[in-house]
């Protein structure tokens, strides 16, 4: 039988910064040529939106020509429903690939859980497409996102070349450091590390209080295998993340403890 | 040194179908004298929220007095803020136990990462504040919640007497079943099953098109010790959840394979 030529992958690509966000394009650029590229990305930043989906409101998707020779559409819903609507209702198929990002701003440790663009990419496993997330320490939208680039593209022909696993989730995070600073890439646990809230309680014109959320980023994880203690220390950080998230040991003791 | 007099524990009590849901009166119901319940919970539903923080917005918080001799408060934002801004605004102080629900519908399996039920839950726990959440698989809002009453009490009475884990998550499902039908409580993993989606695409009345999600939920798990098996078989599920989304199987197969 004659060999079949080898069908190009196709890469699903979505952020939770929105569409227009630099970080998308920046995605884009450096995975050019290592498959069918297919944007579907929320038409409005969605940050901390974590896993929300929409249930009691209709979608919207319109076509945008904003990346040179791309498929590109802009949804309603949050990064969650782009990916759901991606696969259902744009390519019809599941996509080799989805890749989430480049976010602007961490998603390292307990920030996974809040993470529009690291839910985006949960949300593609859970429906058995292996999924990156890439964030970056560089909170400013005009950062330079070279590095960034560089070790996407590297960790993406990786997988397309040795696939791993169908539900896998990579938690990608960049160090905010120079392409000569950063030390390499370091395979990590998830820190125990958080924000401690504080909510600003301020009055509004009317005199009625409202609250905005803020905090400090406090880790009080000490070890030197977790994602914070890696980018602290310029490196790249790859967490892997599942979404099975019954916690075993403490089925053990609960088994024990109640004898049901 | 004289024994000093047990304080009252205290109960954080939300949800996510909203402060007027008949689940919530029913869990402040079944978990009344056994310590002081405050009540902290979103003023419209907030169903499929996940672990959706507000960022980009101020939050408002309102005295409600729907509730017999119970402190309760609405809250403009996510069950995630709700429990945030308790804490912070409300409490001034961790409560001793975070309670949420009774939610009108299933969180059980993959659920549980989509619910804002559970994520009030999860992000009480990151908190360090042992959490509880309850959801009933009958999703009529006139549901006799007589069963999930009675063991959510039971549930609670037995975590305050035997405090297990500061960063304690249960996820507690309720099968639609008569008491006389409910053989007990079973402690479970997290099944793999979930919705295959369909998107429903009509035309608004100018003639635009809109998506809207749907779906048909589909077990891919065969387990027995599932909580999607547990509560087909008329058991009540309990689920011990985590927050580290650490994969740590595929990070030992990563470290072999990438060879860093």
């Amino acid at each position: 039988m004659a060999k079949s030529k080898k069908r190009e992958p196709v890469i699903l690509i979505t952020n939770d910064d929105g569409v227009t966000a630099p970080g998308i394009n920046a995605l884009i650029e450096s995975v050019e040529g290592l498959g069918k590229i297919v944007v579907v990305a929320p038409d409005k930043p969605q940050s901390g939106m974590g896993h929300a989906i929409t249930i009691g409101n209709p979608l919207r998707l319109h076509p945008v020509h904003i990346f040179k020779n791309i498929e590109a559409w802009q949804c309603s819903g949050t990064p969650v429903d782009c990916v759901k609507l991606a696969v259902d209702k744009i390519l019809h198929r599941k996509p080799d690939l989805c890749l989430s990002g480049i976010n602007h701003g961490a998603n390292h440790s307990i920030n996974v859980i809040y993470s529009g663009t690291m839910s985006a990419a949960v949300e593609a496993a859970i429906e058995s497409i292996p999924s990156v997330g890439f964030s970056s320490l560089d909170y400013d939208h005009e950062a330079d996102l070279s590095v960034p680039k560089k070790y996407a593209r590297t960790i993406v022909e990786n997988l397309l070349k040795n696939p791993l696993d169908k539900h896998l989730i990579l938690n990608v995070n960049f160090p905010a450091a120079s392409k000569s600073a950063v030390k390499g890439m370091k395979i990590c646990r998830q820190a125990y590390a958080k924000y401690e809230e504080d909510f600003v309680e301020r009055n509004d014109p009317t005199g009625k209080k409202y609250y905005w959320l803020t905090g400090k980023f406090m880790n009080f994880d000490k070890g030197k295998d977790t994602d914070v203690w890696a980018l602290e220390n310029n490196y790249v950080s790859v967490v892997p993340v599942q979404f099975d998230l019954t916690n075993y040991l403490l089925k053990t003791k609960l088994e024990k403890t109640w004898k049901l």
